[in-house]
């Protein structure tokens, strides 16, 4: 079984890494999918946000990519057999449901949730974007080493 | 991957069966685990309840079987991996999100959750065991064959 | 257009009173059915329910009835349009939608859910009971002069 | 009876679709009204998306308008008894119970919410908006013969 | 300030004790109150409860008590200025939103909520009985030392 | 204790002011904080949403002021003890939640979140904007006095 686990990723956390290692041992492959929306206004360039993936990523056997089109047109040219998301809120199920059940429509693909671990469940990227716009120390939010490669990114702009 | 599919199946519905198909499909094996919760008041008992599962799932790979102590003991005796569970509400969510988290704590076990099919999205249970109690007719909302089944248990009784 | 208000007005509220007054504007006629659910347990009896709500409906065109059966049952026997039903919060909501969806699925009956007026909101039956029962003022929650009634129904116990 | 179904309709979905038919046969009246939010970022004009109802509609007896102002004085000034929702998900309910308690302090006007058939519960128009962004079909989501018509509108710009 | 902690506490977890500890350093003085409700069916008996409940607070300044009547009726007889209640998920808050209007309609008592910290998120007392019951180990969710109390009140049955 | 209701009072609401007024009653001191968020589109200049908190609290003890950075460091810098946040709806409480225990993993801090009362539930800041841009009557919704200081600060615009 091949999954996939699609997001911003704007910066990654911890709470997105444990994601990833969970999918990791649960399936045999693992694409981390990079999304570039139009219409979303990142703080990292989508290249930015696969670097600090791979850094995070480097001891699991995930491929990262970016995707531009339709999620469900990129699993079925690359064989994927189900979405993987995490699940912090009530909120983001409801979300998340939509968007199961329409890329289900869309093509028939699964899609599986994975609850995230409660010690990691008060991390969002958004917060964590604001705090690094604010010059605050997101170190505790995201995995070892990224906060750096942020501090690297945010600087030479 | 191991996979099991645990739930009072009180009787086993439409929606149920749609969870144990495609938990098939994504994990090598699966066992549907039937809860004897001595608190709990069920219309069928865990046999009858087997019974209907067996009927319902005898086109998957699925092993039904009966559980008495904690669901993460019985993981731990049949090298269960993943625990999967559907989700149709946001409600469920919530206590499904707590299950998973104390199962975590206690044994390190994984849980899976996967988006109900939004066709089966009412389909509860309970709702089910009230409109079988008054004698309506239930079979929209059970796999072909099981309201047969329940109405000879419930004639029977 | 004939519409039906189910519950259990165990006993009816403030909150009750003004869904029933608000269906009354809306629809030709209203019915208010009272549940007899034998799986419950009532702090009322159906005809004492059926009394506090004659009293408190007293001003509107409403019939006050008992249904034994189910609820799609008695709204075909009767010609009733729609089931009416109050919302206050988001986890009512998501209880209430699976009974309009299944409701639907028996019989295609439409169900129109009214939003609770936010002076009513935090009126709930069950922490009225809860109150009464410690011996607690709970004329500010229930339609004038059906504590008086209440008192006297729980004295005569 | 006059009813009234605000929304952005960018597009109509077909849950929009069944909400209008929906009100049709439970009131005298209804219009649709399309809302000009200067401050949302819409993909179909006004013009374009009432052209969208109009066709979606045919079938049924209702006015489709575009409302520029505060949605309780266009009710005012058209005696309006009435505004009707759908509601999909606890996240929507909780969006609509504010507005029609708003709209009813303003006013004093009546809301009624509508649950969304199980079938269409998973359709968003933002999610129709992004699918079709991308060169997605969404026929599946959107009223026989929009799609083709959201296609010409897109192909045009 | 004089601060109240009421609930069941069948048995204390370790999010009650952070929460009380949280209380505690908010305000002056804190009661911890223990519920006896006829309707509830305790694995613990109220005694039992307050001897847990004085062992995992021995280092708080908190004082213990049983309450038979209605806590606004306690409060007042007590001095007591505000309710704390620990809140974990969006079910939650449903609730204790309505017990806080309703406290407030009755006696313009005030209700502070304190979130739980993410760590404890997942402690469930309703849980820890399932796992208690059928012989697991709870020492992970309670306060140090209360599993072997638990232990010795569950084998003196 | 020292506390601080953090907020964008764009504008302030008869809910934020009953928040204010109790966390007044509550604690020793109250700061209420403005901010000023570069990526959100206020209607409101910060210098203005202080003029209207101004008058609204008039009768309380509070103290008004900006904050630019982040709210844990203004809290570290000026010996706050707890963060006073109003709760309106479940899904205000999801992302209060994470707030909470972002803001505590940062430094410590304590929240405290009060229940609205249910007469001002139904208020919400982004509707006030929307109905006074639109030239709507929200002297219902807001403390006395701020609908005239609104419409000299619209008008003035």
């Amino acid at each position: 079984m091949k999954a996939i686990c699609p997001g911003s990723f704007d910066p990654v956390t911890r709470g997105h890494l444990d994601i990833i290692q969970r999918t990791d041992r649960l399936f045999d492959d693992v694409v981390v999918a990079v999304g570039r929306n139009a219409s979303k206004n990142y703080l990292f360039t989508p290249e930015q946000r696969v670097e600090m993936l791979e850094y995070a990523c480097r001891g699991t056997s995930a491929t990262i990519t970016i995707i531009d089109g339709l999620l469900v047109d990129f699993c079925a040219a690359n064989d994927i057999d189900v979405i993987v998301k995490g699940l912090r809120y009530a909120s983001d199920f409801e979300f998340e449901l939509q968007m199961a059940q329409m890329n289900h429509a869309l093509s028939g693909i699964e899609t599986a949730m994975l609850p995230t671990a409660s010690k990691f469940s008060h991390i969002s990227s958004t917060m964590v974007r604001q705090i690094a716009r604010l010059g605050g120390d997101v170190s505790a939010f995201v995995p070892d080493g990224v906060a750096d490669i942020m501090r690297h990114f945010l600087s030479g702009e």
